[in-house]
């Protein structure tokens, strides 16, 4: 077997922002080369919760990507829907996404009164729409996680059939209550498998390591990337790659994210060759999204090669996750197999 | 009573950077005009571990305050010193300090092996000269300062007559262990009264936040604000504060440093006053520093007058701490009562 080529059949961003106008054109073809599909958040300037809003921003993202075969899986923004807009709107979307307002860019418009969205959320259980959730308390940073597991068990004990999603877990405590919640997903980033407050915040500060959820403590990173690496059933790949031009990050008040999406394959591959367990690294990229969400993604095979590359300083204005390191693995062409 | 002025009798910066060159020349003024002494750190970029060093870097440091009375304590920067090599520094010194190995700025020339320090400490102790600490571990970055509590206890139990301060306390933990060793003192920094990981890194980034120890939680916080607005008989103030250039706090990678000098005393002032502790406010910026390292500093009186003022948004290239913000306490021109 020739080990110098790993083929990742229709590998899965099921945690992405894209953003608009012109970091859209810098960003989506980045995405669209290494992957088969993506889910596309919908927290944009003017959130995304229209059937039009949804319609028009998968027309930009389409056009973005250029000739590359590349899904974008839309996403509604979270707030009180009737069930005549979301019967109209759920052949178009993959999920609806809910924020806590305030808790990451562009989320104001997001939930203020968790009391008060049972109604929207019994009509996605009723309907089959998966529910995407940014869980994260207002408390202190390093608590918000954990703090917002009461909603998450809230929301997996009254309403059972709804199929629910744990964006970017960060702690060991949300791989506990998957394991109480078999019906429960979760996505997992590359940057939480690599990073602990340390790397942001232990020596010099990293703005472009900063991101919310914040990396939290060395073993909480170390019990996602066991989970992951084992192939735990309910963890997906989302990268949760989040571009903010340099000036943004480097500045008196940084914006959260980490632009991951083109380092994201071949540092997965690395991190999952180290650990011995480049078998499962399906499972984590596409197999458990394809099962959970039920889709069909394009066929369509992504190449890595065995060859040492260093991650450029810059993609246009943004400075990419692990800018300047070398990585083992290189993307390679990608063939669809369609 | 006219509660217009607020008289401060030599209050005391116990933990201060003044740097070199031209930034020494930038801040020196600034602290010499708040406060009737200072302890200043010795970590240059040369450390300041010889006698003939301390003498340079005094001279230079009462050349750059000007005409204002002002007394810089000065430090020997840790390393195994001879007895007579202690015994002809200790009149030109208030005390040593040790940093651990690379544990924040200019380091590298600290404690590797802490096995390897008894020796040294046995000679403080006999010649009653105090230990100035910054003490953190190189764990978890939130854990830096409970897990170096070990080391404290072992100086405190096998150095009972060491005059021990922990700089820059951040931790209930800390207080906690102050109770169980009322021989030892510690330094509390404004910032740390202010601050927690919230105000770092709970909203954007905050670059001009970053200090070590890095500020923890909003419990620790608010143990730190009682036991100094009640008094406590074992704290010192002690600014760190700690210039850098604007461009080494809003880039890639942050130094680690909040310059606190200028606004010091009027924050102070407005924190002790909204407690209702104004009349504990000299405990903490006088007495506990004169009792503990038995000084007797200059007789200046800083005046305080309850006039609003805006904090500038920089001292020369330096972002001052609270840099924008109105105050209610402004420094007024000051009178030695010699």
């Amino acid at each position: 077997m020739d080990n110098s080529i790993l083929t990742l059949q229709s590998p899965l961003d099921m945690h992405l922002h894209l953003r608009e106008q012109e970091m859209l054109q810098l960003v989506a073809p980045l995405s669209a080369r290494s992957f088969a599909a993506a889910v596309i958040m919908p927290n944009l300037l003017q959130p995304v919760d229209s059937l039009a809003a949804v319609t028009s921003y998968h027309k930009a993202i389409v056009n973005a990507c250029g000739a590359e075969l590349f899904t974008p899986y839309m996403t509604l923004f979270f707030r009180d829907y009737s069930k005549d807009e979301l019967m109209s709107a759920r052949e178009a979307v993959l999920g609806v996404k809910l924020y806590p307002a305030g808790i990451t860019t562009q989320s104001e418009a997001g939930v203020r009164d968790f009391d008060a969205i049972g109604t929207t959320v019994a009509l996605l259980e009723e309907l089959d729409i998966p529910l995407l959730v940014h869980g994260e308390s207002n408390g202190f940073v390093m608590d918000r996680e954990t703090e917002f597991l009461q909603v998450y068990e809230w929301l997996a004990n009254n309403f059972p059939k709804l199929r629910l999603v744990m964006e970017h877990i960060s702690t060991a405590a949300a791989l506990r209550f998957l394991e109480r919640h078999p019906q429960v997903a979760a996505t997992v980033t590359l940057h939480h498998l690599m990073l602990s407050l340390d790397d942001v915040a232990g020596g010099l500060l990293q703005p472009h390591l900063f991101c919310k959820p914040i990396a939290k403590t060395p073993q909480d990173r170390d019990a996602l990337r066991q989970a992951v690496f084992q192939g735990h059933p309910q963890l997906m790949f989302g990268s949760d790659s989040a571009p903010h031009p340099r000036h943004a990050k480097e500045c008196c008040g940084c914006a959260a994210g980490i632009f991951s999406a083109p380092v994201a394959l071949p540092m997965l591959a690395q991190l999952f060759e180290e650990a011995d367990c480049l078998d499962t690294l399906p499972i984590f990229v596409t197999e458990n999204a394809v099962r959970f969400y039920k889709i069909e993604p394009p066929a369509k095979n992504v190449y890595l090669g065995r060859q040492k590359w260093c991650v450029p300083e810059l993609y246009g204005m943004v400075r990419p996750f692990l800018a300047g390191n070398e990585l083992r693995w290189n993307l390679l062409d990608v063939e669809t197999t369609d």
